[in-house]
């Protein structure tokens, strides 16, 4: 095998070695049955016990009561747009506009009803979380997108609603948070849990009930959540991944162990940038809630950055270009991006800088 | 690594080690660039290579002309019993109700439109395929499902229809058929053709325009058209493996050569069937229609349909129930079952009738 280099891609994501190693032995070959875990039945024996300890893993590095349902669904975060308010707009949403992400999910969620963009930060290019809106708590829900891949910002407080609904695709498990304050949390699986074509969602039950009749099953929460996520074949090896990165969270420490490294890598990563005399900018200005998971500079011009992404590459430092609208550097440092990966990052930074 | 069992199971189902193993390796790291295949970008240049690849052996194999558009989506073919009727249904469909998939497809475009249900063979418990239909071709699709997993049947011969949908999922490249017969044809992968949560889609171009302005666009086929397979994350380790999947298959001689060996398979246990007095019954009485991938018989009693079982597994023949609803014996026998374990199973029928 190949040497594995630091990977900072900010999505499908770098995912622990040990997590990858035991999910290719279990695509073989599942606990020496002759079979691999992909190629049986999700109503089997080999299966069900695959999800129920992956569900139990879940609720428990999380702490989910059983107050929620625990599905694992198909159709990633942007699915997941049009079947929050397909489940549970019935007379008017709001939604809170920090990013890309969560823009997309205000403009999804109008074809289905009324909704209410509450507070908006692309005038400032969502380089600071937006303020000064004002919940209802009428509103059947209030929409948030918890961590902003592509800008670098973060709640690092929530606002109160008694529904509110997060996506945390970029952020899920990355740190500890109270599931109690939410209504629905979900999440794609492809940045902190597993590869990409499972999403994870967990709904209060109350909430349910709440779509229209007319709704078809394949798009009802409740339909699932009675299936135990086997209404239809599910995603089954790519929740196999999940049990794999549960496992592997757990001999972490659990969440909050992870959360503790999370802060200290980004706390080097932000000293460095903020410590460079302006060579790197952060492009957050609020930064009380910059990212623990996506962090995103630039360097003084393009050619600097070109080819600071061309030494960062020859030295195994791979996918940390800008998304084409922000430009310059992120680093996505999930949960499986080690410490050392980030050292290597900030010494790369530092010796461009005094080279350049 | 333990032997590898003959796995009958109808799905998720058996696949090639080949596959699994290279699948595998891939998944710990593509190409020795000290990273997996799912830990990559969709939009980078390693998935884009896969995905291309992945389309092009698609068409090459089946022979899909540029009139259609290849889609990899998620939420298996449950999702398509809904988006086939959001996308196409703008006055009428018509269905053909063969089996409990075709039934719930039927059931599923309710809500969505009107909808004739043509011909059923539920009556008869579906061990027939349902015959003497009129079809209408001023409907905008008529749909059927080409092979009844659980029933044990299949359209040896199609209906002609302007727009013919299929629900393919459990016979997809075990057969040749002739694309430009088809309107749209959708497969979830987990049969023929890989892992769930990926499910193929072929429609044709001009069907894309179909779709009402207000269909969101992650329903909408013409959305995932445009963005090829990339409106959203798509399913990238669940694709790899179809790649994987189609490489073996162009390795076997093409579908054409599996198909060959598909009806050798068949012929071999239908013929056991048929030839044992009496002892297997097969549960479908319209052999011209008989299923080349999932082949259905009865013992004569429950308790020797347990013995049987338990015989079959202790021999390394597993996942032989039937479906609960008809209850004996179920052996699919997809593309990735070899003739080994038909002869091994039909020695062990023989075998199980003398001694019984």
């Amino acid at each position: 095998m190949s040497q594995r280099v630091f990977n900072f891609s900010a999505g499908p994501a770098t995912l622990p070695l040990p997590v990858l190693e035991a999910s290719a032995a279990a695509l073989v070959d599942y606990k020496g049955k002759g079979v691999g875990i992909a190629e049986v039945s999700h109503r089997g024996a080999e299966f069900k016990e695959v999800l129920a300890e992956t569900e139990q893993r879940c609720r428990q590095l999380m702490g989910i009561s059983d107050d929620y349902a625990v599905l694992f669904l198909q159709g990633g975060a942007t699915q997941q747009f049009d079947l929050v308010p397909m489940n549970l707009l019935q007379n008017r949403a709001q939604y809170i506009v920090s990013g890309q992400w969560a823009k997309k999910a205000a403009a999804a969620a109008k074809a289905h009803g009324s909704t209410e963009v509450i507070a908006d930060s692309q005038d400032q290019q969502f380089s600071v979380l937006p303020s000064g809106y004002t919940v209802d708590p009428q509103a059947d829900y209030l929409h948030i997108c918890s961590n902003n891949t592509i800008f670098g910002t973060r709640f690092s407080a929530f606002p109160d609603h008694p529904c509110l609904v997060a996506d945390m695709s970029s952020e899920i498990m990355g740190r500890v948070i109270d599931v109690n304050r939410f209504g629905v949390i979900y999440a794609g699986a492809q940045k902190n849990l597993g590869p990409s074509g499972v999403v994870l969602v967990i709904i209060r039950r109350d909430l349910l009930d709440k779509a229209p009749d007319t709704l078809s099953p394949i798009f009802r929460y409740k339909a699932h959540a009675d299936n135990e996520s086997c209404l239809n074949t599910p995603p089954t090896f790519g929740i196999y991944v999940l049990l794999e990165t549960f496992r592997w969270l757990e001999a972490q420490g659990g969440i909050a162990a992870v959360e503790q490294v999370n802060e200290a890598k980004a706390a080097l990563l932000y000293e460095a940038i903020d410590g460079s005399g302006g060579f790197y900018t952060g492009t957050v200005t609020d930064h009380p809630n910059r990212s623990r998971m996506n962090v995103t500079y630039v360097l003084p011009n393009e050619d600097l950055t070109t080819a600071f992404l061309k030494r960062a590459a020859a030295e195994g430092l791979v996918a940390l270009k800008g998304y084409r609208s922000v430009g310059g550097i992120r680093a996505s440092i999930y949960n499986a991006m080690p410490m050392a990966g980030v050292e290597k990052l900030v010494a790369l930074m530092k010796d461009f800088q005094a080279s350049a």
